[in-house]
């Protein structure tokens, strides 16, 4: 293997996974080169590996998608996959007291990715999904995640264009630097409408061996004149579960 | 690329990827070379190329564990993750209800592949968690999905050895074969101590669009003098509930 071969190659499997997501679960070979942004004859050798080693799958109709057995690899050894074991019981108890959806996040790269979700089902919400991933800015959840960043982060985030996803959405770095220490002060975010319209998430900090904030913890509901004092503290209890779960000696 | 060095890149990678287990979460590269059956120089590249893509991280202490974004790209467009997402809020209904450990099992390959665990805080259960795979005739979460499968394919189970995990696992193709007829008759698997000494379990099917087994939901407690009847009412109501959401028109 020369190394810029190896090189390239594994960076065509990253594309190659990284053209499918929730809309395109499954598609067809010529679908896959194009969104892949790669030639047909190489993703038909790419294909035709990686679903003799179970990282891809083909449907009956021939159809390509992501391998079962590549979720179980990843699965294995993966911090964000021991955090959900830790965090989800405490989950189903929230869930059971408040009946809104639930969700755990943990801040990767630059957005907060939801590790786990809990919904009603018959909720409406069509978000904060299992590996999806929102702006930090913009979610309960990531705005809890900023907060509790070093201070090195958040100066590079603020930095940045912030994106208006909703009228409501907080774009003005002053602005924003004043509610994270707002969060950090009282250890919880009330994000009304932030990132859709009409949809109110409360999320709160989940700690960790060393005091960190390793996740955060959110509920999310259809906007209304109510105050989250009753959530916020069946939250608390959660995260507080989740935290000593997580610190707790083996 | 060319094809030979492209096949086994492939391979390599899924070596490196399955190098990692529950009780293997993070190692050194030399554990990982070891453990992945290659040289220590290979290794190190395409670590190195896999850390770049985010396939897999490396720890504060240099360790390298499985990447969250693999987990990510795994998680899009997934049968397993869909299938998951619709049985969740059942399977919590049904743990409030049971107050037992609750599974949701796939047929993959030879085994039963666990997609889905809610267990109460308290339990002891060291079995059945996410990405866990169990013997198809020696777990009820199996037998189910075993007894629904096609004859062709109970044959070939069949005709393999078939291993003892303790003294109640069935092993004798025979009396098997009897209790796979039983299990499509009755539509439940009552499997006292088949896999593990000293805990039941529980499974019903779960039935997809065309009428064909998915998944199988189990419960599991600790083995007591007691007809599982009252849980097998409300496993009956889960299941029922996981397959009206996956056979609804969207």
């Amino acid at each position: 293997m020369s190394r810029t071969e190896g090189e390239s190659l594994i960076s065509r499997v990253t594309r190659v996974l990284e053209a499918f997501d929730r809309d395109n679960e499954s598609m067809p070979l010529s679908t896959l080169a194009h969104r892949a942004g790669l030639p047909i004859p190489t993703t038909y050798r790419l294909v035709t590996e990686m679903v003799k080693y179970g990282l891809l799958d083909r449907a009956p109709d021939k159809d390509i998608k992501i391998g079962l057995h590549l979720w179980e690899l990843a699965s294995h050894g993966n911090r964000g996959v021991g955090l959900r074991d830790a965090a989800l019981p405490f989950m189903v108890d929230l869930q059971s007291a408040v009946h809104e959806v639930v969700t755990l996040a943990v801040l990767d790269g630059q957005s907060a990715l939801f590790l786990e979700r809990l919904a009603p089902a018959q909720t409406t919400l069509e978000a904060g999904r299992i590996a999806e991933r929102h702006l930090l800015h913009a979610s309960s959840s990531g705005l809890v995640l900023l907060a509790f960043a070093s201070q090195e982060y958040q100066n590079e985030v603020l930095s940045r264009p912030l994106e208006r996803l909703t009228d409501k959405t907080v774009t003005n770095p002053d602005q924003l630097r004043r509610l994270l220490a707002d969060v950090r002060r009282r250890h919880f975010v009330y994000a009304d409408g932030y990132g859709r319209p009409g949809w109110t998430g409360v999320a709160v900090p989940v700690f960790g061996r060393k005091h960190e904030v390793v996740a955060s913890l959110s509920i999310v509901y259809r906007s209304r004149d109510e105050s989250p004092q009753s959530q916020l503290a069946a939250m608390r209890t959660a995260a507080a579960g989740i935290s000593r779960t997580l610190t707790a000696p083996y």
